[in-house]
């Protein structure tokens, strides 16, 4: 790798001194801890234990709500969901009246490091499993960006990149699947070996752990296969840094049967009608969890009920948190005008949904296994090199999984 | 082994149908998952790693506040706090108007698995670090009971053992050492060696965790010695149970210093006189921690205040929780008479204390480093043998550390 610019830069406060080598920042959607300390018991994440024993691991504390779409836009920008203002995967535009996806750059309140890297003469690439990511992680982005559901269809013009799969030598694969993953791991690998990126964030999907639990054959195999794509970026020279989105817990009662709590239904039911849940976890992509996590928002029509409705949903087995607009957007570093009246988190167990009308859980691949909540809210972050003495003693005390770019590009030099 | 009873016995609710082998639960106490990742990541702990291999590993949540009386209490009756009635190391009895140890049986409020293991013809032994422990985890018991830091002392009348240090092979070690908890496990060797225990309980001590963080060679060699017993009691057979009573953080500013809030010190200046706050982490032993956990207990004397008190410190920086008594016992499985007005919770990095007067932080052996809230609460299980059809369901959901003799017990035959 020739001239990779070491010009510094700075986003939303945060300065980045980038080393004149290839910069890999992986978020591996949906990996609790116990998914990376499994594989490795089984001698089976050789790679990654290389990294752990060379540099760092350690657990990190997520963005709330633990969704895919508010990690990775802090992670991509360094700053909480209250500056970056992604709060969820879907949400209630109160102005606009309408239930929509917040899969949009436009919703995105800041600029990311991404597209601040590229101005400053990296070679940056973004490759995310899911297209849905794709549009918030390449804001003002000058650069490589596509998704591994889309590669096919990435143009030179519009993604930074064609004929994406001769370069990284694999097919589009299906998004329900190892694949569409690994794929992301191996473009990262190609981009960097094929001189054409220098600095990248590597996206994955959660499919597999929603569906698998650590200790399963699936996702052993599934953990070792990206192991072999760390490899071949450490063998290049790569600095990377690993974290996740969110953790991920069963969601399920003793008899394996998923444990939902319908808080819409129970508000109209002890309360009457007048209440709109959202389930922030909602996406295009249904088979990993049928639209229900450990975390929703509830909106009264009456405000002059709010305090009544928190005291009793907090009183509601299985509800473990419940905080009002002032409250939850201070705790929870959300934005006020994109949530509602109450912030509700359910246990380690339970999810919560709307009403049994809006949730298929037929569609569901295997067991119940979500996130969204405080139990899904640590996550590990591995640092292939050294951390210098500033960053060891940053990673005391309360480091977050989107301070990942900030280790990284600052943490090993 | 001979003559090992089978004889089933029920306590609390809960029923035990032990095998006819050695049963060894471990409280590894303060050992927060990433110390065992850590360690394992440097191949130090063979034999942990042949029980995740051939058993179970998982997380589990422990009792709240994530203190070691508690979670001890918890692990020896399989329920909370609640039930069981120790919810500290340290309380403020309101009828004697006196702060005082809650280290005797006295407040222990049900009976123990152990004194029934005992009362259905097993040979119970229990062996902790700390004396502090011994009087709650021997309550009833008919067997062997003695401390590591007191075992020269042990008599047979009153401690079920004599010239425990010839039968061990090792001098009682001092308590602010790897020693005191490595005793502990040598202990337990000797005794299943010897014919002299068959259903066992050994709980450690926390002052390694508190003085080291994982990556530390003092940590590294202190798990690998605790390994090779582990290893002792495998090849004689044992079915081991480890999980941990709490988890450990670092609780530092960015520049390492202690990052505390006295509780006491700050409501007096907001309100004036008229508050009593409670530290239950506080105990004989300073060096560890300086009495400063993240979570304290707060007694307001003027009761028409308790509102304004819980809005008001709910709304400062580094408080994550504040409940009143009714939402605090149940939310954190207390009891009512012993807790306070309001319960506090701190941040991952933060403890809360009373006054600075009330905190000698100069007796702190490295960086301050406890637990006691909230980012404690999730501790490793491990299983040496294959979990059954029934318990590996059970270890999905919302497993507790506190139900690691049953799943020793009854979920591996």
């Amino acid at each position: 790798m020739n001239n990779i610019s070491t010009t510094p830069f700075s986003v939303n406060g945060i300065d980045y001194n980038p080393p004149a080598k290839p910069i890999v920042v992986i978020c591996m959607d949906g990996s609790a801890d116990e998914y990376l300390d499994m594989t490795m018991a089984h001698d089976r994440m050789p790679n990654l234990k290389k990294m752990v024993l060379q540099g760092y691991r350690g657990m990190v504390r997520g963005a709330l709500p633990s969704f895919t779409n508010v990690n990775n836009s802090s992670i991509v920008t360094g700053v909480s969901p209250a500056v970056h203002g992604i709060c969820g995967n879907f949400f209630y535009d109160v102005k606009k009246d309408q239930e929509v996806m917040m899969n949009s750059s436009e919703y995105l309140r800041t600029e990311t490091l991404l597209a601040a890297a590229a101005n400053a003469g990296r070679k940056v690439a973004v490759v995310t499993a899911k297209e849905k990511l794709r549009d918030i992680l390449s804001y003002q982005l000058k650069g490589i960006a596509f998704s591994a559901e889309k590669a096919d269809q990435a143009k030179l013009e519009t993604h930074g990149i064609e004929n994406a799969e001769t370069i990284i030598g694999h097919k589009t694969p299906a998004i329900y699947s190892a694949e569409a993953s690994l794929f992301v791991l191996r473009a990262g690998v190609a981009l960097i070996k094929n001189g054409m990126a220098d600095f990248l964030y590597l996206s994955l999907t959660d499919y597999m752990q929603h569906t698998y639990a650590p200790d399963t054959e699936e996702s052993l195999a599934f953990y070792e296969a990206q192991d072999v794509e760390l490899g071949k970026m450490l063998e290049m020279g790569a600095v990377i840094g690993a974290t996740a989105d969110h953790g991920m817990n069963a969601k399920v009662k003793a008899d394996g049967s998923p444990n939902v709590l319908f808080i819409e239904s129970m508000l109209t039911t002890q309360f009457g009608p007048g209440f709109r849940v959202i389930c922030p976890i909602t996406d295009p992509y249904v088979k990993h969890h049928g639209a229900l996590g450990s975390y929703v928002l509830v909106y009264v029509n009456n405000d002059s009920n709010i305090d009544e409705v928190e005291q009793w949903l907090a009183a509601q087995p299985g509800i473990t948190e419940v905080y009002n607009k002032e409250k939850g957007c201070r705790l929870l570093e959300q934005p006020a005008d994109r949530t509602g009246d109450l912030f509700v988190l359910s246990a380690r167990d339970v999810v919560v949904g709307k009403t049994p009308a809006d949730h298929d859980l037929k569609a569901l691949d295997g067991t119940l296994r979500s996130h969204g909540g405080r139990y899904e809210e640590m996550v590990p972050l591995v640092i292939s090199h050294r951390l210098n003495a500033k960053y060891k003693m940053r990673a005391q005390g309360d480091p977050r999984n989107f301070d990942v770019f900030d280790f990284t590009v600052n943490g090993t030099h």
